[in-house]
């Protein structure tokens, strides 16, 4: 009877033990399905220089195609300009709020048909909640209601993490100013 | 006897659904070494601005170095250029074939010694077998018969998903159109 | 008795051997929470294009904001200039060391108040030691002694690798050239 008992704990038991000691993946890394592992709204807010508003800009038109110039955005669409961004990151959907990061990076209009664009960007968070960066890359058709783009990675509270982040257009006014709502779902977390 | 036995199931039984009630890592997420997920083939075609194509092109040269110009590739390997595109994907070698969605993003040219590119962008696919978006990354020495790339995330049928494209320039007519032939394995699915 | 000892170990048994044939995941990826399943330190040279420099420059200014050109890094922290690199990459923090590598993309400076950059390239590298890219993505706040960016991914000898890369200012001479050590741990191999 003993010999069963003991016989009968040990190979689970020492499965676990090995598991544990050799694969940390299992108990580090929490991939799941549905479920993200962490979740986060941000707002970002960008500003596009115009060449009157230098001191409120947050953004510039830094490439153009040939048949435009980098103050105006080009015809068609946009299409071919390239902006560098440093916008200010908040928790809500005020341009005035404390910012709790900046958004900073790249993105470019690559239609000339319809708008859309597409985003290789970070999100350098800096503060009591939250502090490293998280890195995002993908397409942003401009006209559906929602997009999602790829979280890439991440460093500090956010180190290796994936995900998707939905992004919403939140406010836009004439060609100077946009809002985007970002729901950041992580679903590999470490 | 019967508590040997109950004993010696419980160990096991408790660690199995343990492990299924908290680390769907194992069921939802497949990564299998040397098998992809998925895999599959696309061809995009990329029709660049040169000053005379305006309808057809369906990329452009939007930055250049300080010793050229954005209608003509730059001197010494192109080095330098930054190419916005928006190039219709099909799935065969047909510039005609219905389009399967489209591939955007930039690629640059970055060496002044060899033939080498850079690329960053999203293949946003919308037909009938796929619905979502690729995001990838890499470089792309042209002058190699295969190159490999990232697929660095992605979303819709291809959420979260990562893994490897193989490039292959399968056309070019002067420096105007290339096709690219890609075949993506991936290795990490949801 | 002999019973109790073959049912006790035949669930964690099975359990074990299910896991081995259908979740590869296990063995052959290993993700560790923190300790890096890979280590390289490698150091990367830059010497900007400033109209004099043709020979030795390995990057020039591509694109700039509206109030700038291509040959002089932009006022105001260079914010809006993005530059475009085939950097040689050694082991050690000699220029003239032999090269393992070339670092290839692009860098944008995306302030205008403080010194900060945004890098997105790959590591093409090809010596005895290592055959394969690394591709990486993220900001770089220059004036910080440590900066941390993602490794998305990578092929050949880093297959479908993640990390982190902490980025170091190793030298910076005037605004022509600069050194910078990357200290790269991979925490996902296959």
């Amino acid at each position: 009877m003993e010999r069963g008992y003991l016989h009968s704990r040990f190979p689970a038991l020492f499965f676990f033990l090995a598991l544990l000691l050799t694969s940390p993946a299992i108990s580090t890394k929490s991939v799941r399905g549905i479920q993200p592992c962490r979740s986060l709204v941000l707002f970002f807010h960008d500003i596009i220089y115009n060449g009157k508003n230098a001191a409120n800009a947050t953004s510039a038109i830094v490439a153009a195609p040939p048949w435009a110039n980098r103050t105006i955005l080009a015809p068609m669409m946009n299409f071919g300009d390239i902006v560098v961004f440093d916008d200010p990151v908040t928790l809500d959907n005020n341009l005035h709020s404390p910012p709790v990061g900046r958004a900073q990076g790249l993105y470019l209009y690559d239609s000339k048909t319809i708008f859309t664009a597409w985003l290789a960007f970070s999100l350098v968070l800096n503060s009591t909640d939250y502090k490293g960066t998280i890195n995002l890359v993908g397409a942003d058709p401009l006209m559906n209601l929602t997009r999602d783009i790829s979280v890439v990675g991440g460093t500090g509270d956010f180190f290796m993490t994936r995900g998707i982040a939905t992004l919403m257009t939140d406010a836009i006014e004439g060609v100077v100013y946009f809002r985007l709502r970002l729901d950041i779902k992580l679903y590999e977390c470490y």
